[in-house]
C-alpha cells in the first residue's frame, strides 16, 4: 500500500447530473488523505485551474468528444500545479506542470498517466502560470489551430469572433490581427468592448447585449464576414449566417448560449446560407493538434514577448467557490480568461 | 426591327410571389408571336423543360445564388430544344442544343446570351434528351462535383444520399458505388427505394415515410456516415447529423423540405455534432464548376454507354400542365428526374 502524507486533500465532486445551469446542489465537497506517489508518478499541488464553457458538457451524460464525468467522480479540470513530491525523473519537486488535475487541492498522478495525457512542464519565464491557462494554454491552442487550421484566414479577409472578450475569443482576434485581418468582436457590455478594441487592437466589437448585432455586422463588415468563430451558438450564430460571403468558412467551436438549455438546441435556421454562399461550417476539438502545441506554443509565445499579443484572465481564489465561479461563464460575468486560483504557491 | 415568323410562342409566366406551394394562380398563360433572331443569334424550339427544386427559390424576392424571376416575367428553366433558325455560325438548324430556354416554346436567344450563358450543343448519341437533362445536365453535374470536390470520397466509405430516386440523388449514389463506397438512400415510399436497390445498385434504402430513418441508418450504416448528400434538409438532415463518423463531410445541396415553408426554415438542431465530429457542413452551387462540366460529362457517358450507370427520367407532356407537374417535386410524387416534354421534336 502507498505511503500516507501528512496533507489532506479539498476535492470538488459531481454528485448529480444538473439540468440546466448547475447549481451548488449538484456538487459535493470531499476530503481524503493524500498518498505518496507510486513508481513512476508524481504528486501536484493544484494551484490554478481552468473554467471552461466545455466543462458544462462533460457533466451531461452521453458520447462526446470525451466520456462524462461520472457521479461521484472529481470534477475533471485542467490546471497549472506544483511537483511536491516525484518518482519519475522527467519531473522534480519544485517544477511547474500543466495536467489534467481535477478540481482538488493534491494530484496524484501514476505514471500511465504522465504517458497518456500530456503532462507537461511550463516555463514561467516564458509566461505566467494563468497566461498558460489562457494564450499559451487550451483556449489558446483552440484559437490558434481552429482559425489557422480551419479557417485558413488570408490577409485582408473580415474575420468575426464571438466571446470576443473571452480565452479563445481574444486568442482569435488577436492572432487574426497578426495575420493581417480586419477583426470585429461580438462581447456583451461595454467593458469588454472597448478592452478589446482599446488594448487587443481589434478593428470593431459589437456589444450583443446593447441591442443589433446585424446592424454592427453590417456597418462594421461592410464586406461582408470571411471567417466566423463561433463561441456562442445560438442567435448570434444565425445572424452572422446572413452576412457570410461566398466560401465562408464558419469554425464551430462551442455554442455556450445552449449549454444549460432544458429545451433542444437552436439549431441555425439560415444554414442554407451555406449553400448559397458555398460556404462551410466545421467543427474543432484542440485535442486533434496535440502534436503541434509546442510550434502554436513557440509562436504565441514569441508574440507576447515582443508585446503583441496580451491576455486577460479573471482569477477567482477559494476552491469552495467551485460552484459559483464556474456559472460567470454562463452568464457572460467572466471578463478574460476564467481561472480559479486553488492555492498560493 | 425583326422579322415575324408565323408561328406563335405559348409562355407561363410568374403572375405573383407564391405563399407556400406555388399554385395555379401564381402562374399568367400568355401567346406572342415568334420574331427571326437577331445578328448572332438563333432561335429554339423548346422540346423538354427540366423542372428542379431550385426553381421555388426563383420564385422568391430577394438575393439568393442568382436572381429572382421577376413578376410578369416567363418562368426560367433550362431545357433541351432544337435550333430552327440560326445567325449565329456555331449553330445550324436542326442541332440540339441544352440552353436556358425558359417554360415556353421558343426561344429567341440573342448572340450575347448564347456568349454569356454557356448554352452547348449535344450529342444524342450519347445520351437521350432527357438523359441530357439528368445524369449529364445540372442535376448529375451537381451530384459529380457535390461528391467528388465536396464530399471527396474515399472507397469503403459509407455514402448516405436523400432524394435518392431523384436526379441528383441517383446521380450521387451511382458515382458512389463506382467510386468503390458503401451507398444508403434514403426515399419515400417502396417503389423508389427499390428501384435504388435493384436497378441502381445502391447497398440498402431507407423509406422515410415508412418509419424511422434513425433504425434504418443505424442497421444499414454500422460504421457510421462518412458522407452525407443532403437534397432535403429539415428532420432528415438532423437524424443523419446523429450518425455521422469523425471527419464526416455533409455537402447541403438542397433542403426541399423546407422550400414551401410559410413558417421560418427549420435549422439542424444536431448541428454539434459537427464539433463533437470534427465534421464539415458545405454547400454547392454547380455553376462554380462550369468549366469542368466536359470532363464530367464524358465520365458519366462513359459510364453510361458501358451499362454502369443508368438514368430514370419522369416526363410529363404539354407546356400547360406546368403549374401542376412542377407541384410532383414538392410533394414526392416525380419517379426520377422530372421532366416537362413540350413538343414532340
Amino acid at each position: 500500500m502507498s505511503t500516507i502524507t501528512s496533507l489532506s486533500n479539498h476535492q470538488v465532486r459531481l454528485a448529480s447530473r444538473p439540468v440546466g445551469p448547475a447549481t451548488r446542489a449538484n456538487w459535493s465537497f470531499t476530503t481524503e488523505p493524500v498518498a505518496e506517489p507510486g513508481p513512476g508518478g508524481v504528486l501536484v499541488k493544484t494551484l490554478y485551474l481552468s473554467l471552461d464553457p466545455a466543462m458544462r458538457g462533460w457533466m451531461n451524460e452521453g458520447k462526446s468528444y470525451i466520456p462524462p464525468v461520472e457521479i461521484g467522480a472529481v470534477m475533471r479540470a485542467g490546471g497549472i500545479g506544483r511537483v511536491i513530491s516525484s518518482n519519475n525523473p522527467a519531473f522534480a519537486v519544485g517544477d511547474h506542470v500543466n495536467a489534467g488535475l481535477d478540481v482538488q487541492e493534491y494530484c496524484l498522478i501514476p505514471e500511465a498517466q504522465i504517458k497518456r495525457s500530456g503532462m507537461f512542464k511550463i516555463d514561467l519565464r516564458v509566461g505566467s502560470a494563468t497566461q498558460w491557462l489562457n494564450v499559451l494554454g487550451m483556449p489558446g491552442m483552440t484559437g490558434y489551430f481552429g482559425l489557422m487550421d480551419v479557417g485558413q484566414p488570408k490577409a485582408g479577409e473580415t474575420v468575426v469572433v464571438s466571446g470576443a472578450a473571452g480565452a479563445v475569443g481574444q486568442t482569435v482576434g488577436q492572432i487574426a490581427k497578426l495575420k493581417g485581418c480586419r477583426v470585429v468582436g461580438i462581447a456583451g457590455g461595454q467593458a469588454k468592448c472597448d478592452w478589446v478594441v482599446k488594448e487587443l487592437g481589434f478593428d470593431a466589437c459589437i456589444d450583443y447585449k446593447a441591442g443589433d448585432v446585424k446592424a454592427g455586422l453590417k456597418e462594421h463588415c461592410p464586406k461582408g464576414v470571411d471567417i466566423y468563430f463561433d463561441n456562442v451558438g445560438g442567435e448570434i450564430l444565425d445572424t452572422v449566417l446572413t452576412r457570410i460571403t461566398r466560401g465562408a468558412r464558419i469554425i464551430i467551436c462551442g455554442a455556450i448560449s445552449q449549454y444549460n438549455n432544458t429545451t433542444p438546441v437552436k439549431g441555425p435556421a439560415n444554414y442554407l446560407s451555406l449553400l448559397v454562399n458555398r460556404a462551410r461550417m466545421e467543427g474543432i476539438v484542440v485535442f486533434d493538434y496535440a502534436d503541434r502545441y509546442p510550434q502554436a506554443i513557440a509562436e504565441m509565445a514569441g508574440y507576447l514577448k515582443a508585446g503583441s499579443m496580451k491576455s486577460k484572465e479573471d482569477v477567482v481564489f477559494g476552491l469552495e467557490t467551485f460552484p459559483e465561479t464556474l456559472l460567470k461563464l454562463f452568464n457572460g460575468e467572466n471578463f478574460g480568461k476564467l481561472v480559479l486560483q486553488v492555492a498560493k504557491e
